[in-house]
């Protein structure tokens, strides 16, 4: 019977890899049972954020062959008070009773580069989503909790060989695209929407669709997408278990603390992890007040959100070791967004 | 007998007046009653933020000669989702009872420029705060919940004038140093310090020492100190009524929910503005683990601050027209800060 | 016969007019026969910069009932070693000889809010532009050296209004459109370009397409346009003389070190302003190296090309209180842009 | 008999190593004849910039065991045009002719954390310079143009370690004192500068005492010093030329022009290379105007330092692949600084 097992590693700088060196030569991680790891890191989380890439490189050094199994997420930006810190996921044999947390891992076919931001890319990550659950043993699309995407971007490069005219041309907006294709493909998935809804929203760029339970974000090394679920399962085992929260706005720990509450943290379980989205809402307005995110010229609206957001949700649970990402497209609300929490049952 | 009444007003740019302009010609703020405007505009909150000085030309502009005896204190900065406002605080004649909300309004001599930074600005702070609470009738010091000061900065004419050595030849420095004297200086006069700790403090910049209602903000245009002090008093009638919190660090929303739980917020009151401080703690952590606000060289950690103890307390209260400032010298603990709230009673 | 006269006035800060008030005072400077002030300011030159309404702001002030007959444009922006300064523009009486720098100040009709960013824009301005220089005696299109435009801009509201569909619904984006079309009608009115080049350009967004010696600039306060026009003209006199520069790339000083030698700067006369446009070169290169200033998500790439143009042109001319502005949308080739030179003749 | 060769590589981001691993492959480079390798990485070169610390962990992997004897220097910031690139530095036999370049390269002993940014640094480093010059075969100190000294700083673990007090408690402030101590070694080693004006300019900050060839970096990596010389030798041979300039101020293209003609450049040799030191003038002021760079509490005033000499000496040469870094105390005048150039002769 699967077990999933996850540790929280704090990092002194994005080539900090000396708190993964020490768990895996005291035994307490085994870096062949590694399926992913999600990472914050001090960058501007924005187009020249080379942190993202330096993680990523000196932990391939580390891991060796066993990295080309491992998903690895590194999301720039810790504004704000968020704390710099790597996530591993690990899939361990046990006998123990669940249901439990549940991992499933995946990739889908890699896009051409005109199906980036279209609904070929939403059907195709839907598709994989879908086969996921199954093979990670998730009986419902109610049990979902969590579905990290790295998908595909276009570059200068793709675009000039495409044969096909692609959905932008503008590398930065491709992004976007490929983000809010991917949340999606997860939410058509998981049920929350419909194709005529997805393939509408697609069209219009309409806010107001979007799955609370997709985290996506984009990475110029790969042209399929990387997936990391979290359910939860009766054919697995262990402590952990996984909740979500949809935030309707950026202040909007009142879904978080009920979620926690179906968590019984505090009672009888502890949370260890905490996965969120932060974006400015479009309409320039938190609760009917203006906010100046959109307009500052020498902040990048994401910065400002994660910054917000971590905060709310710092003064929430009492840490600030929370993977906060910007860039929500179709992912939550719009100004809000999904929060994953991880907890470990006492006792 | 007196009674004080405040606004807030949205605004939607540094120099929107016409919110203000509105109160005044609907009758629903009388300009000659006014003693303070404090504002937050949407600048940097650092030395090249204009947006201050634009708000307060235009306010006089509105004001005409009553602006001289207002204390304007526009505070820069409205990262993460802080929305830009003004409170005005007004003082009327009732018939009503207290005990109520009490605002006092003094200004203190002019500093000498080698005296910025030095103990004569602490005495000279606590004397003009203890001669205010008589003046305004707030009977003992512990009903006092929040003491705004604006004070003055050294600039190279007061450095060059000066026949004396100054406290610093750098005058961004000076700004620190003459809020942290400001804040010992409440401190003293409501018997949080003693005087020969604050002078200790003041020698060794020792963070350790400090007022829980001091807020203080440096600016160009005096060289004496502006005072507006809140507190409870019987002398004073009206629904409104005042508290303050100290947060220990810069997520202890428990310290201003037990604040709110003291204002009987939701249940006999309705909170109706918000004023804290906001800092990087200067040990880098928060609850144990690392921030980057102190290491990053895009964003001054005063904008990083005030973004996640905007979104920490928004989470809390459910709105983000908060006046959040920065700078916090002596003004709460080590990355924590002084919070004063302001509510209605209800019915 | 008209003489022109100009001053160039260094500011301590956006709202300093003091350098102003002392011409007035001392009688150097005549308000009366002011017809524009054409000022940089030290703001990020970018959505949020406030410092440009702050100057105006003053000046309105300062030049009271004059300030309606005078044009004023304010440039955010002193990147690198760009120092504030402000440039005056009077036209006096005179019964010297000529030919020298004319100067011609005219405003277009209001736009409606769907022709921003079209070519009833281009037309609009090219009409303008024709009529200003036959008004202001400047007998051929090839003696214009000059032509400052401040153009309109797309608010939401704007948008929400207009009873046909706007070029754009983004504003920042319609702050660029306008900036071309209004470059686009300049070069149309000097017979740089034909009218189905301009209609094809804008379509196209074509950067070959330009006026070498357009400057455009977008402002939220006008539906028209107000615009400078500045050329020789055997009608006017004075020791004014004024030439234009069109660089090809950012530090392409050598077409300007060969206009200086058209005035014989440093033989026979002395340079007293100089006006320029920078922006980053669309390709990501310069002289066949990649440059970064795209790329960059906590620098506007207009304030690194604005810091880099000063740079070069001030190491050209020894001087950095030059008006260099960002937003070069047809003016001038990409990457590069027009630089407008006002000398006065010696002895 | 000894000649160098160097090599100057573009890059397309700070991990880009494939032209130098193009070269190697093709045999125009070899590493075991590396002696440094000069960068500039686009991060924002100041303390959270981890570009530099990117492109040397790619280069080291590049470079394998060679690495352990090639000083690496990588520069952050490329703001304005600046190019990001690397300058490899190799030595060679050969049976040629001199006077050509000659490199040497050295380093000096580990200081102990309470030597740094004392007059032990300062003589330390003047020692190895002089050792360098004559191992290097430098006849004079006259024959050298540039000195590249990579220095140590004050971490908060050395300054607990140290049984001494330290020279400051500020980490970020160390720098500035080791880059500083370093260059008046430099100056001191190449009798620009005596001991005596060394040990006051050292204990009183003076800018007025300065080396005119030092260019100084500091890094966390080592206690000692790595350190490159460039000079004129009888005893090398090889096309490789090599002189400097002392820009006054920021602008001061005159200078570099007179060492462009001292190396006849445009004539009988090209230009390969140049370095150079920007800063902002301490006193606020550029040839009389007022900067805004020091004021800028969005932009440090090293990346608009950087930007402008970087246009500066763009418009000047006519490319943009240059080595411009900030951090100029004691190297060259405040303000100005240093400029080395590497040119081939022709034919």
């Amino acid at each position: 019977m699967p077990r999933a097992r996850i540790h929280v590693i704090p990092t002194s700088s994005p080539d900090d890899v000396s708190g993964l060196q020490r768990l895996i030569a005291t035994k307490k991680l085994d870096p062949t049972r590694l399926i992913a790891i999600l990472g914050k890191t001090e960058g501007n989380g924005c187009v020249n954020d080379f942190t993202r890439a330096f993680a990523v490189s000196e932990l391939k050094r580390v891991l060796g062959s066993a990295a080309d199994d491992v998903t690895l997420v590194m999301s720039g930006g810790t504004e704000g008070g968020l704390s710099p810190h790597l996530v591993t996921f690990e899939v361990l044999d046990d006998a123990g009773a669940g249901p439990s947390m549940a991992i499933g891992a995946a990739i889908t076919r890699d896009l051409l580069p005109h199906e980036i931001g279209t609904f070929a890319q939403v059907d195709s990550v839907a598709e994989t989503v879908r086969a996921t659950l199954k093979s990670a043993g998730i009986a419902s699309v109610d049990d979902v909790h969590f579905v990290q995407i790295k998908c595909p971007l276009l570059t200068s490069d793709r675009i000039a060989m495409s044969d096909r005219p692609t959905a932008t041309t503008d590398t930065l907006k491709s992004m976007g695209l490929s983000r809010g294709a991917s949340a999606l493909g997860v939410g058509l998935a998981l049920e929350e929407i419909d194709a005529d809804t997805a393939r509408l929203a697609l069209l219009e760029s309409d806010v107001k669709v979007w799955s609370g339970r997709a985290s996506t974000s984009a990475g110029v090394e790969l042209m399929g997408h990387e997936m990391l679920v979290l359910g939860m399962s009766k054919g697995w085992s262990g402590p952990l278990i996984v909740e979500h929260a949809v935030m309707t706005d950026a202040i909007d720990t009142d879904a978080v603390r009920a979620a926690l509450e179906r968590l019984e943290i505090g009672s009888r379980s502890d949370l260890l992890a905490l996965f969120a989205k932060a974006e400015a809402s479009t309409n320039g307005q938190i609760r009917g007040s203006r906010h100046t995110m959109l307009n500052d010229s020498d902040i990048s609206s994401t910065r400002h959100a994660r910054a917000m957001v971590g905060g709310a949700l710092g003064g929430l649970v009492g840490r600030m070791d929370l993977f906060v990402s910007g860039g929500a497209e179709h992912q939550g609300p719009d100004g809000g967004g999904p929060v994953a929490l991880i907890a470990e049952r006492r006792g």
